[in-house]
This record gives structure tokens, sequence and C-alpha cells, in this order.
């Protein structure tokens, strides 16, 4: 599907992440889990517990922490999240789901709540033990400092090789009410579709019970996180917390609510947001590129091409290279595995045909094509005009920083 | 499944390619199709109407060529094939058609042959016509220059970003006569298993009907062509064409005959060591891996797996980075799609254990990886330890130069 917000009225970007909505606290320490001088703990905790929603990895080796709250999430309720970078946790095996769980414990116990409460994230390299001396000490620091305006810092301390931090927080109003959503992400590599080293933690104030809460992320998950490609390979710690305080006063918000959809729109908007900043700090990213298929038999094959066309290494380093090659476009588009009959396909790229049904781009065009594919956004379009069926994937590059950024990046 | 030889006896490597095996000849010639000075049309014509046998690129979008060719080669018979490089004559339209067929019948009326017996490929940049008069001249060049060691010209010309020409042949004896096997490929980038922008030519002397060659080639293709990764792109053109010319004096090889699985595995052999020619010569590539995968729950299973780890960038990154990054490995497995349980899982670089069932490798062993990674040659081993399913695939790594390549080699 593309994505369309239907109804944008009274919503607006407001200054901040996770701690814009009323009723969260948060902080980000430094713990040295792997390096010295760098936030690298963060805590993130509301004034009561409170509904949470959660969607997690489908990567069959999932990380120890992701294995623990996939259990607790299930409860819909949570009370504090607390993550760490620089280590994954995973697959290390017994000790490693011990290690989570203390973490877990530990963070209960400097907040005085109960230890179901509570969420662990860890993101880094997989398979080194986490260190939990360090581990306990960042988490008292951590909960020592807690504030109302902490979620900057705790939006520092989730990166990992990314370069610059990525909060959004917007406001709504429904029922009269001022409803703020807030969110961070992280993620940079091992970024694909379906969850990618992408963590990213949502806020809201909005009343809204964890059943409708699950339903509004879902929706907004696939449109947003669901629809980024960096390099297509895909993590084992992937995870999306989404926590509602209900400070906002509103009537609970479900599916019969008028103001429904606009919930969900607000939602879906801060979520695409997230999501397109972790494309923008794509590891060696040079260009930001949106990838919309229409005209597909379904909307599944429009999905198969633009992933397709998302990750393909040729396609991805031509536009590094500014250079128009549609031919590799339709190419990417034919292995796929969606139904394709070239004599029907148009593409586009910055706006300009550059093959349509036939017809291939003269000189002019091509230069043209340059031309636009200079900046850092552009659009290539593809139209299969054997149905109705359209998807749009968010992309970038493949440059010579991907690889040293990845050649280096050590075990 | 690995990739077993059963019979070796008697099978010798020998000097040659295409023009190698008895009642070929061949030429590469300068026809200009792109650039000037370089070697760029080929012509590979028996002395008789042979058995042929064929397999063509599984993209939806296929070449000109690919569709005249699939409808030629389906007789059984053919005598010569004609190839350009430079130009892939895909995405071209009707006209890229009447090009394609026009090229073959040049062909047919330089050599006095008929046109239904000439085979057509083409391999270079996508949506741009073929420069026919340039075609024309070179037929005729290529006609002229016609000889029984012209295969080593024939190879030359077939070149695009390959970096070394491709070409094997072997001898055999069965019925007491001598056997030859030779062939020709080229392919370096756009390559993925079930054919990539890789062509490859084989002949031999054998007496083979064409539904017996049909049948071996198949069998050799699914563990060499098939199992090759370079980038994870699959070509519009990929091609492979087996030719026998009926000179050795054998009893017509099938099934039925003593020798046939000597034959077969002469083929494999062959054609894995010119595939492995085109991972060796994959683009930008400083390593050679081969990716084992047993212990799978089906062998599907472990074809996803050998898949998934070959083509992900993070994997790739991190073996040009001689990095024992097995923690990007085991992802890939992940995310492959097969049942993988981590706790099961035995991972192996260069012969060292780096994941054993829950047990990481420490400081020592990470060491010892890194040394057997500075060679340009070493393999990648994952056990499931879920059931009996194994598959191999060779690979590379993926390079600063993949990236210069291709985001210079222009449309």
């Amino acid at each position: 599907m593309f994505y369309v917000v239907n109804d944008m009225r009274n919503l607006t970007h407001i200054e901040g992440g996770v701690t814009a909505a009323a009723g969260f606290k948060a902080a980000g320490v430094e713990a040295t889990v792997k390096y010295a001088s760098r936030k690298d703990m963060a805590l993130l905790v509301a004034d009561e517990p409170c509904a949470v929603a959660a969607l997690y990895t489908s990567n069959k080796v999932a990380a120890a922490p992701v294995v623990i709250d996939r259990e607790r999430s299930a409860s819909g309720v949570a009370q504090a999240v607390v993550i760490n970078s620089g280590n994954a946790n995973a697959c290390t095996g017994l000790l490693g789901l011990q290690d989570a769980r203390e973490m877990g414990r530990l963070t209960a116990a400097a907040l005085g709540i109960d230890q179901s409460l509570v969420l662990v994230c860890s993101t880094g390299v997989i398979g080194v033990h986490l260190p939990m001396d360090k581990i306990a000490t960042g988490v008292k620091k951590a909960a020592a400092a807690l504030s109302h305006d902490g979620g900057h810092n705790a939006a520092c301390a989730i990166m990992t090789t990314d370069t610059v931090k990525k909060e959004v927080a917007i406001e709504l109003e429904i029922d009269d009410k001022r409803i703020v959503i807030g969110g961070m992400a992280k993620g940079s590599g091992m970024i694909e579709p379906n969850m990618a080293t992408m963590l990213a933690f949502i806020t809201t104030d909005a009343v809204i019970a964890y059943g409708a809460l699950d339903m509004a992320l879902r929706a907004a998950v696939e449109i947003s996180f669901n629809r980024i490609v960096v390099d297509g390979d895909q993590s084992t710690n992937d995870t999306v917390i989404a926590m509602a305080s209900a400070k906002a006063g509103n009537r609970s918000l479900s599916q019969e609510h008028p103001g429904w959809e606009r919930f969900v729109d607000a939602l879906k908007t801060l979520c695409v947001e997230l999501a397109k900043k972790i494309v923008m700090d794509g590891e060696g990213a040079t260009k930001f590129v949106t990838v919309k298929v229409s005209g597909a038999a379904t909307a599944a094959d429009a999905q198969l091409v633009a992933r397709a066309v998302a990750k393909s290494p040729l396609v991805k380093t031509s536009w590094f290279g500014v250079d128009p090659n549609w031919g590799r476009v339709i190419a990417a588009a034919g292995y796929s595995g969606a139904a394709v009959e070239e004599q029907h396909v148009q593409i586009s790229i910055g706006g300009i045909v550059a093959y349509d049904q036939g017809r291939v781009a003269q000189t002019g065009e091509l230069d043209a094509m340059r031309r636009a594919m200079k900046a850092r956004f552009f659009e290539v379009e593809i139209n299969l005009n054997l149905g109705q069926g359209c998807d749009t994937v968010f992309t970038c590059d493949l440059s010579h920083d991907y690889v040293s950024i990845n050649a280096e990046y050590t075990t």
C-alpha cells in the first residue's frame, strides 16, 4: 500500500522524543558496556504501570532480551524499559537469558517496581556476554538520572553506528484534550523490513487499552519500520515498544471512537518519520530513495518488486554513482518473483520517464535523470500496469562508506 | 547437496576451451559494439548440425536473444552460436527481437546454413538497441576468422567487466574412445544462482542424443552455475548452451550406458570449474568463500541458509574486512526462512569453530580465524544439527572495488 495519512487536522510537530508525552521519564548514561566516554545505557520509565504493545524481530535467532520481552509484553502492561547499546546479548545461550533477566531485576530493584513490569533491550555486537558489573552500575546511574526531559539523553544512549539521534514528537487533539505521541529510534546497519537492528520506543499520554494500542502499532509499523531497507540484513534484536500513560484524559481510544483514525494516522506519521530517519542515517548512505510500485497484479507482488529493487546491490551502487541505470531496476523487478511483463512496465527516476512499455530514455532524458539523482532525495517509480497492487519502500544507496563501516565494525 | 564427483578415473585436464573437442571452430573479433579496440563478437560453429541442450535465465524480464534461443534450442539441434558483448539487447521491445533474429540471419548467411540452426547471445548494458551495422560487419569478420583453435579468442570476446577469460577443457575415455568436453564462460557482476549474467558455452565430441545431453547439463548446472553468488542480482540474459558433435565414436551416451556417470561427473567438474572462475573474477572480489551447510531439516532449508549467508552484505563486508563476525552468519541463517535453532547451530570459519551450540569463540580462536581469512580461499561451515539436508554455495566478498565498478559502469 502507499503511505496515506487520511486526516492531518490538528496534527502538529513539537520538540522532544519519548518524554514529550505526560507521564514518562527517561535517562541516558555512560556505562562503558563496550566503549568508554559515550552514553550506552538508557532507561524509560512511566510514572505508573501502563498499557504496552510491542513488535519483535521475525529472525529465528532472537536475542535473549527479545525472548524475555515477548513473554512480558504479552501481558499488555509495563512500566519501564532498560536498554543498552554496544552488546546485543544475542547467541549467548542460557547465560544470556539469565543476564537479560538480571538486567531487568536490577532495574526493577532500582525503581522499586515489580520485575514483570520491566522490558529489556540490547543492541550491538552478537555473541558476547553482557558485562554484568557494568550493567549493574549503569542501571543505578540511569535510575538516579531519570527526568521528564531525559528523552534526548536516552536517544543518544541507544545509538550504535548511528551518526545522529532520532526523535520525533507530535501533538493532536482528541475529545478536546491535547494528546502527545513521542518516539525515539536507533538503527543504521542490518536494516531490512520486518524489523531491522532497529529499536524504536514510542510513548503517548493517550488513554488507550493495550489491545487497541497493539492494533494501532501494527498498522503503523507495517507502513514504516517494515518498509525500510538499508542492506537487506535482518537483525536478531529488532524491537518496537509503545507505551500509553493515560494522562491525557480523553475517552479511551478504540475503533469505535470518532478520533481513532486520527490517532492511528498520528502514530503512522510518527513511525514513518522515525523509520525515514533510520534510512537517512543508513550506514554510508548518500541518497534517500523512495521506491514506489504501482499497477502490480497484487499488493504482495508490489511489495516483492519494491523490496527487490531496494535490496539490489547493483541498483544501489548505481544510485551512489548517480547513474540512471533503469536496466538494473527492471532486471530486479524481473527476478523479484512478482508477475512482470516487460512490454507493460513504466519506470521513472526522479520524475523523468526512463522506460515506457518498450520505449527507452534518450540522452536528454538520461541527463535530466542524472540531475535529479544528484539530490539527496529522489523517487524511483515502477508501474507494472497489470493491476491495482501498490507499495512503497524507503531505502538508500550502497556506498564505499558502507563497505568501510562494515568491514571495520569488528567482532 | 554437496558437490561430489563419483568417479574421477581417466579424467584429465587439457589445454583449451570450446574448440578443444573435435568438430568445433570458433572466432573472436573486434566489432566496436560498445568500445573500440577490444574483441566483442564471438562465433562458435560445429562442422555439422549437432545435439544441443540449453538453460536460460528465470528472470521474467528476458532479453531478446533468450526469447529466440528458447524457441530454437527446443528442437535439440543447432550448429552455431553468435555472441556479442557490450550490449545485452534486453528491454529493447519488438525492435530488439527483430535485431536478435537479424543477427542470427546474418550469421546463417555468412555460414551458409539454415537460420533455425543459429543461437544468438548478447551481454552488456540493458535498454540500448544493437548497432546492427556493426553487428553485420562483426558477423562477417568472425565467420572469416573461424578456426579449430579459435576458442581463446572467443573466450576473450564474450567478456564484459570480466578481468580474465574463463576456459576449461577435460578429456576422459568411454568405450575406449577419447572424449573431450570444453567450455568457456563469462560473468562477473549481476551474478546469482539460477543463472546470472553469465554466459557459458560447452562443447563435446561425445556421441549423445539431445535428451541425454539436456539431462546431464541440468544435473551439472544445478551444482555449479546455480550455486554461485556474487551480488545476488539475477540477469536478463543468462544462458548455458552445450553442443555435442558426435565425433568421438563412442556408443551413444544415455542413462543405460555404463559410462554415463563418468560423463556426467566430467561435465559437472567442468561446470563447477567454470562457475568457480566466475566467482573468483567476481566484481571487486578479494575472497573466494565456500559456504557449506549441513544438518538442515531439508535440502531446501540448507540451500536457503547457504544463499542467505552468501548474499548478506554484512557477512560479505566482514569477509572483506577479514573479520570473523560469525554473529552476522547466524543472523543470516536466522532470517533465511529455514528452520534454525540457535542452541543446536555450529559455525566454523576457515576450519576453526566460531560458535558451537551456545559456546562462542574466544580470543585465541578469533585470532586463528583471522589468520585463516587472510587467505584468498576459505570455507564457512554451518551445521544446523536438525536433519540431513546439505548444500554448498560458492561466493565472494563485497569490497570497495565492487562499489566502484558498479557506480561507474554506466548506462
